[in-house]
């Protein structure tokens, strides 16, 4: 199967059991539950969650035991993205050349969407599939809040607001990509991991991987943000730089932030090329390289 | 030990077990610890975790074990007051009498500082204190994230907001009390019984308790907006009805609303008659009841 066919399919693994998550007609928060799946069906590549399949067939656990752990880092990903853009934070208007949350409902239905769906995941991942033992449930939990409370990812968005304007530093560029989008990205690797039993070893190398492959996917949104245009990022062009903030091309220029990239990616499949008996987790480090390089 | 004395004893557990999750010195993100512990510690009376304690308790399980469930309640109800304070959502500039997380830092910080305490609840959960087991643990995240969830708070807080200025409906009121405050409160006295292992019975009579107790507290609430003075209550008076909120006072007149206040409780107590062996439940419906009729 082609790459661009597994990623496919996979995207619509990951769509199906998303759409089982929110019933369809509710009453009571009938807006809530809209703000909800508008953000969550706006046309996401799914990334993430497709990293969770790919790491637990690589350990050779089954894929239909994976789609919880994949649609917890899903939702996980989504209320980030609508917190994100909130005014308050980088006020944002359109993402994937749509208007956001707070735009299309309003901004208190879009704090408490993305409040939903972060609750949410946690719910789906403590009910899990069948299957999965319940310490291996509770490990998930604990790597999941890990990665997205104040260790992590909210942790990094902080930090990105409270450096907007200030002169760029490389150890704090590094705090917040490592946090704000990697630890995500890790997470998500691991919980396929874990989901599919594996041990201590793979376990380390899938985080291995995980790590490298977030931090490219990172340099790659610094790339995009200054080169591509306002259609094909699905919101204003060059706004990061606009912002004041700190990133890559700005410290290193765009060929030093593209060789970084290459590099990460590289050191991913190096790391897992004893494991990844499918070969799905290089080619997904590939695809997010080449996503536009 | 008087009530008095209990309920202080347990605020200061409560407080001692919340103050070491967070670490005091943090480079980073400094800001978000800061504008967590400002809201953590704000002078709450603690009455969803000292709920947890006497719960567990009253099913014949030790305090120590049921203080990260404790702490897990509290977390999510500050987060809760945080995001609900936003001026998109009530834009109250103070709460017990000081400024608001947004007012004192700024709104994204405290939309952050909101979410890290949210993913910090059920980290703690997970993570569990000794001698609960993995299946109860899981279930008591279940638990949290239903009551905290869509289904639950968060539900609630989106049917009143959705609801301001619309003519006051009973059932419409009753959603939003039994969601945006009863479920909290129903769930902490289940976390309470579920890490005691209480059986079925047990745990229904807790679940019966907890949403009458809910209910109540919300009825007071609406009571304490219409007659207590700002100093008081450390809020503006009477701001429900200013932003055309439904409130029972609203629905029923004072004398009304007080009534099912009494009865309420009076009902709460009858149901865990025949379990509460320590009286503290009782104990605590009263103190709700007598916060100020």
């Amino acid at each position: 199967m082609s790459t661009a066919r597994y990623l496919e399919d996979s995207r619509q693994k990951v769509d199906r059991a998303l759409t089982d998550l929110l019933p369809r007609e509710t009453v009571h928060p009938a807006r809530l539950l809209s703000a909800m799946r508008y953000s969550l069906f706006a046309g996401g590549k799914r990334i993430r969650p497709i990293l969770v399949l790919a790491a637990a067939e690589a350990s050779g656990g089954k894929v239909e035991e994976a789609l919880s752990p994949a649609c917890a880092v899903e939702l996980v990903h989504t209320y980030s993205l609508i917190h994100d853009d909130l005014p308050a934070m980088d006020d944002d208007d359109f993402r994937r050349g749509r208007a956001t949350c707070h735009k299309s409902f309003d901004e208190g239905t879009a704090i408490l969407a993305g409040d939903a769906l972060l609750t949410l995941a946690f719910e789906v991942l403590a009910a899990g599939g069948e299957g999965i033992g319940d310490n291996i449930r509770l490990q998930m939990v604990r790597e999941l809040a890990l990665a997205a409370g104040w260790r992590g990812m909210v942790g990094g968005q902080q930090v990105d607001m409270d450096s907007e304007g200030s002169k760029p530093e490389l150890p704090v560029l590094e705090y917040i990509h490592t946090h704000k989008t990697g630890a995500l990205i890790r997470c998500s690797v691991l919980l396929g991991g874990l989901c599919a039993n594996a041990d201590e070893a793979t376990l380390k190398a899938l985080g291995n991987y995980g790590e490298k492959v977030g931090l490219a996917f990172q340099v790659i949104d610094d790339i995009l943000d200054v080169t591509a245009t306002t259609e094909e990022m699905g919101k204003d062009q060059g706004s990061d730089a606009e912002k004041g903030k700190v990133t890559y091309p700005g410290l290193f220029g765009l060929e030093g932030a593209r060789e970084r990239a290459i590099k990460l990616v590289e050191d991913a499949k190096s790391v897992i090329s004893g494991m990844d008996s499918t070969g799905r987790l290089a080619q997904i480090a590939d695809f997010v390289l080449l996503r536009r390089l």
